[in-house]
C-alpha cells in the first residue's frame, strides 16, 4: 500500500500549488492529479453538481489505485468533501481545515476574513469550520467572482486587478481582521495586490503549504507514509486539452511535469 | 413536422438574446432551449471538448424532436457547426454567418473588427468567413475574455468594465475599423460601454436579429414555417441549478421563461 501514488485533484490549474507543496513536503510520494479543466470553474456551480464533479473525479482516481485523496480545490472541498468521506473509504482531506487551524493560530483581534468564490462562500463552510474549532471568533466573508478569470487572464499586476481588488477587499479592511484566509488556490497568484490593499499588517493565509504538512499527518497516521522512492513519478490528467496548464504547471513544477494525458471522467461513466 | 419545436443552445445564459429575437420574429414557433451551465464557459476551452458537448446538446435536442437547430453560441458555431452539420441531418445554423453578412453590409472603410472569446477568436472562423465572402475587407480579431465574467458579475456599467474595455478595444480603434462584430453572445449586454470607447461613428453588429431572421429563412425554405399556434410553448433545459439563469431569463423573456427544467447531457452517453 506505500508505494501508492497520492491523488490530487482541482478544477484545474490551481491546485498545482498544492501539488508543488506536497513534493517538498513528501518528496518520496508518487502522485497522480487530475484537473477537471473541461468544466472549469467550479466556483460558479451548484452544489449538486460540484459534488457529481467531484464523485466522477474520485472514482477515477480510485481506479487508478492511489491510497489517499486531496481535494486541492476550495469549492470542492466545501462542497463535496463530506460526500466523498461518506462514500469511499480511503483517507480523503481538503484544503479547508488545514486553512482554517493556521487562521486560528495566527489571528490575535479574533476577526478573521475568508475570500472565495461565489459557491465556496455560499456554502458557508469556512464560517462553519472556524465556529466549531473557535466559537469566539468573528467572520467576515466576501465572494470575489472575478480573481480567477483575472489569474487565467495573466493580468496578475495589472491596474484593473489591483481595482478589482479594492473593490472586494475594503469592506474587509475597514473592520479590524487581522488574518485573511485566501480561499481559492488560484488566490495565491495575486498575493501581492492582496497584501498591499489589505496591508502589511494584516496575515494572508495559503492553504497549500498546510494542506502538505496535513497530507503528512494523515499518510503517517494510517501507516502509508513511503520512506524511499529514487524517482518518484507525477502523473497528470486533465479533462481538456489546454496549453495554459503546461505553462503554469512548468513555471510551479519545472521539469517536474512532463506527460499531461488528456482523459474523459464524465463520458465514463 | 410544422408543428415540431425549435432547438436552441448556448453554453449559458447568453443564447436567451437569440431566444428573444426568435420569439418576436417568429411568435408562432415553440421553442427548446438548452443552456450548458454545468459546464460553461465554452470560450477557454479547446475545439475538440466544445464539439464533444455540442454533439451531447444535439441529440438531447433531437431527441426531443426538434425540426431545426440554431447554435446561439459564438464559440460553439466557430468551433462545431460543420462536424454538427455533417452529423445530423436537420436544418443547423450558428450565429457567425448572419453577423459577419450584416457586417460585410455596413462597412464603408473595408475595416472590420470582430470580438469574441479567447476560442472564437484563435478558430479564425469569423475571418475566414468573410475571406470568403468579401476578400477585400481587412479583420482586426481581439479576445476579450474578462468580458464574459464581467456580465456574469453584473458589472454592467462598472469604472472595472470601462478600464477593461479600454485596454480590449483601443488597439482596434486606433485602427480605421468603422464595423464591429460583437462576436460573443454576452456582449450585447455591454453595448454601451463598447460604445462609448469605440465612438457612435462604429456600427455594433449584434447577431441575435439577423440570427432571428436567417431561421426564419431556413424554415421558409424547408417548408417548415409554422403559421398558426395561439399557445407557443417555450421549454427551458439547463445543465445546472442557477437562479441567475431564471433572473437573466425573466429581464429578458419577461413571463416566457416559467419552467426550467434541470438535465445531465453528459452522463446520458
Amino acid at each position: 500500500m506505500k508505494e501508492l501514488p497520492i491523488g490530487i485533484f482541482d478544477s484545474g490549474v490551481g491546485g498545482l500549488t498544492v501539488v508543488a507543496e506536497v513534493i517538498n513536503t513528501l518528496p518520496a510520494e508518487d502522485i497522480i492529479y487530475f484537473g477537471d479543466i473541461a468544466r472549469t470553474p467550479y466556483g460558479t456551480k451548484s452544489p449538486e453538481t460540484v459534488r457529481r464533479f467531484s464523485i466522477e473525479i474520485a472514482e477515477f482516481l480510485i481506479k487508478h489505485q492511489v491510497k489517499m485523496i486531496v481535494v486541492a480545490c476550495n469549492t470542492a472541498s466545501s462542497l463535496a468533501l463530506a460526500t466523498l468521506k461518506e462514500r469511499f473509504h480511503l483517507p480523503i482531506i481538503g484544503v479547508l481545515e488545514p486553512g482554517v487551524l493556521k487562521a486560528i493560530k495566527s489571528t490575535r483581534s479574533k476577526w478573521i476574513g475568508v475570500i472565495g468564490t461565489q459557491a465556496t462562500i455560499s456554502s458557508n463552510a469556512y464560517p462553519e469550520a472556524i465556529k466549531t474549532m473557535a466559537p469566539d471568533i468573528q467572520i467576515l466573508s466576501q465572494p470575489c467572482p472575478l480573481f480567477v478569470p483575472l489569474v487565467e487572464e495573466g493580468w496578475l499586476e495589472h491596474e484593473v486587478t489591483k481595482l478589482v481588488a479594492q473593490e472586494y477587499l475594503i469592506p474587509l479592511k475597514e473592520n479590524q481582521i487581522d488574518t485573511l484566509i485566501l480561499g481559492c488556490t488560484h488566490y495565491p497568484f495575486l498575493k501581492g495586490i492582496i497584501q498591499a490593499v489589505m496591508g502589511d499588517e494584516v496575515v494572508l493565509v495559503d492553504s497549500a503549504i498546510e494542506v502538505a504538512e496535513e497530507t503528512k499527518k494523515v499518510l503517517s497516521q494510517n501507516n502509508l507514509l513511503r520512506q524511499q522512492n529514487p524517482n518518484p513519478t507525477y502523473k497528470f490528467y486533465v479533462s481538456d486539452a489546454s496549453s495554459k496548464f503546461v505553462e503554469i504547471g512548468k513555471r510551479l513544477l519545472g521539469n517536474e511535469i512532463q506527460v499531461v494525458i488528456q482523459v474523459d471522467v464524465g463520458g465514463q461513466k
